[in-house]
Order: structure tokens, then C-alpha cells, then sequence
């Protein structure tokens, strides 16, 4: 399985009335911080590679998780190992990689309004700094035809797939 | 507060029997892997800092945890900065700091089984390659009167305070 994924900057209003109008389902709003670390003896950005404490906070409390984004294993697939397991407490994690000699390098702070749509996720993001945002995305066996999909979400949406911006949000950030 | 912390090593049977005549309450029994990394750019052996997940297993099933002890603040006290947090999932945690290029270094394997005793905690731990401790431990202000009560413990458990190791299981393992 494959994660499809499609973003095009774009204002909110529009797209809110035009999802609901076509009868997606609203999810869950939750706030994300995600800090990226530095490696004190390689540089991340050089080897593709990303260590990231993410916090969301819900309606339920906060709750943060830890990842490890290996290099991409081919440049075809844009496969790349990672891992990721829950935390108790993110500052805390965050403190342990400072320990051992890690540095906070940069934060996205953002808010998601989560939608499911025609087998597709709408992900609505508010990014500190960058602006809004909105990303279609699905998993799928078939990459082309889960993006030929999510183009066609976004045209319903009233979008223009040709907008699509590959850049993270942590990348446009740090450009 | 000060964690004062005596340990020696001791055959189980006879202290358990000391402990159930003196009234001793026995607590849970968990088995405890630890695995210690190395840094990729510092000595922790050298710096003295060290990078533990913790697995325990008890009834309830697996939790683990992550710490980050810092080199002592001064040798008076033996303070250190430690800094832990639970995780989800103890072998991705390890993933992730193998990823980011830390190394497995050692695992100490243990059985520990709790015992409260007149203030105090009597631990029986089994440790593999090593054999049987008895660690006799309390928090308190008072470094020397909890000392010296630790020491009462263990003559009262038929055991022998000038017995005592100082270095810890990692340690041992290592030399």
C-alpha cells in the first residue's frame, strides 16, 4: 500500500462550503506542533532523513508520538522506512533527544479539520507561518490512479490540481 | 530527596524466607529488559551519561519506557539530570534511536520481585549472567540515617551490609 497525497494551497471559506455542499463527512479538528530535531553527528538534511516529536491536542487532552523517517529507498516509489510509536509525554521525549545531544532545528504548528470524502481524506491545514492549506489523500495499490482520483477531488472542490506543491510544509518553512 | 539505594549479592531462598517471617509484604513480581545504546559522537562510558528503553512485563502485559540519565551534577550527591517517559512500543522506540545512529550496547535481563519491609523496599532481582541481588532501598533527606537503616535491613535478612556493590548490573555485565 501506498500513501497518495495531493496539497494545493487554498483558502478555506470556499472549500468548506464546497465540501459540505457535496456531502463530506467532517471529522475531528486537532492541533499539531511537530518539532524536528538536528543529529549532532549527520546532517538530516543531506541524508533525507527526519526525527520529529509531533503533539496533537483534541477534545480528548494531548498526546504526542515520536518518528523516525529513514532516507527514500528508491526515487521511483518515494518509499522510505519509518517508524513511530506513541509517547506520554512529548516534552519529555523531546528532552531525552536533547540529552543525548539532539537540537530542536525547527516547529510546524498547524490546525486539521479532517473530512472524509469519495474514499478520499480532505485534510484542511491551517500552517503557522505558511497559511491554509488542503490535501487529498488516500492509500492505495494503484499510485496513478489514487492521484488521478485525488485531482479529481480537488477540481470538485472547486481547485486546479496544477497548484499541487511536493515541498513538506517543514521545507517550505525552512526555504 | 535522595534515592539510597544498597545492594548485595544474596541467594533468594533464605532471604524470602527471612522476609515472609518478619511479616515483609510481597508486591508484584515483573521481568525488566533493559538495552543500553552507544552514541554515535560521544563515549556515554566516558561522559557518563547513558540512553535505556526499559520493557517490563508484568500481569498486565509489556509497557516500556525511555530515560535519559545525565552525567552527575557533582560526586557529593550523585545527583543526575534523568530525564523518562513511557512509550507505546518498546522495540519501535529502540528502532527509532537506531535509525537516528545509536547502537545496541548491552542488555541487562532481570526478575525483580518487590518486598515493603518497615519503610523500606526489598528487591529481589534475578539477573541473567549475573545470579541473584538483593537491593534494599528507600527515598529519604537523610542520606546516612537511610543508610544505615538499609544496612539494619539486611543484618536482620541474615545478609551482610560489607557485602555491598556499588557498580550497577550494566556495569558488572560490562567488566
Amino acid at each position: 500500500m501506498y500513501e497518495v497525497e495531493v496539497k494545493v494551497p487554498a483558502d478555506h471559506g470556499d472549500v468548506r462550503d464546497a465540501l459540505e455542499s457535496a456531502g463530506a463527512e467532517r471529522g475531528e479538528t486537532v492541533e499539531q506542533v511537530d518539532t524536528y530535531y538536528d543529529a549532532p553527528h549527520r546532517d538530516f538534511a543531506e541524508t533525507d532523513e527526519a526525527l520529529r516529536v509531533r503533539r496533537v491536542t483534541d477534545d480528548e487532552g494531548e498526546r504526542a508520538r515520536i518518528t523516525y523517517k529513514g532516507p527514500k529507498v528508491d526515487s521511483e516509489s518515494k518509499a522510505r522506512e519509518e517508524v513511530e510509536t506513541g509517547v506520554e509525554d512529548g516534552a519529555d521525549a523531546g528532552a531525552i533527544f536533547e540529552g543525548v545531544g539532539f537540537t530542536p532545528a525547527a516547529t510546524v504548528e498547524k490546525t486539521r479539520t479532517y473530512y472524509a470524502y469519495d474514499g478520499y481524506t480532505v485534510v484542511l491545514d491551517d500552517v503557522s507561518g505558511l497559511g491554509q492549506f488542503v490535501e487529498v489523500e488516500r492509500e492505495s495499490e494503484d499510485v496513478e490512479a489514487a492521484r488521478e482520483g485525488a485531482f479529481d477531488v480537488l477540481r470538485r472542490l472547486g481547485l486546479d490540481p496544477s497548484d499541487q506543491i511536493r515541498a513538506s510544509y517543514l521545507g517550505l518553512l525552512l526555504e
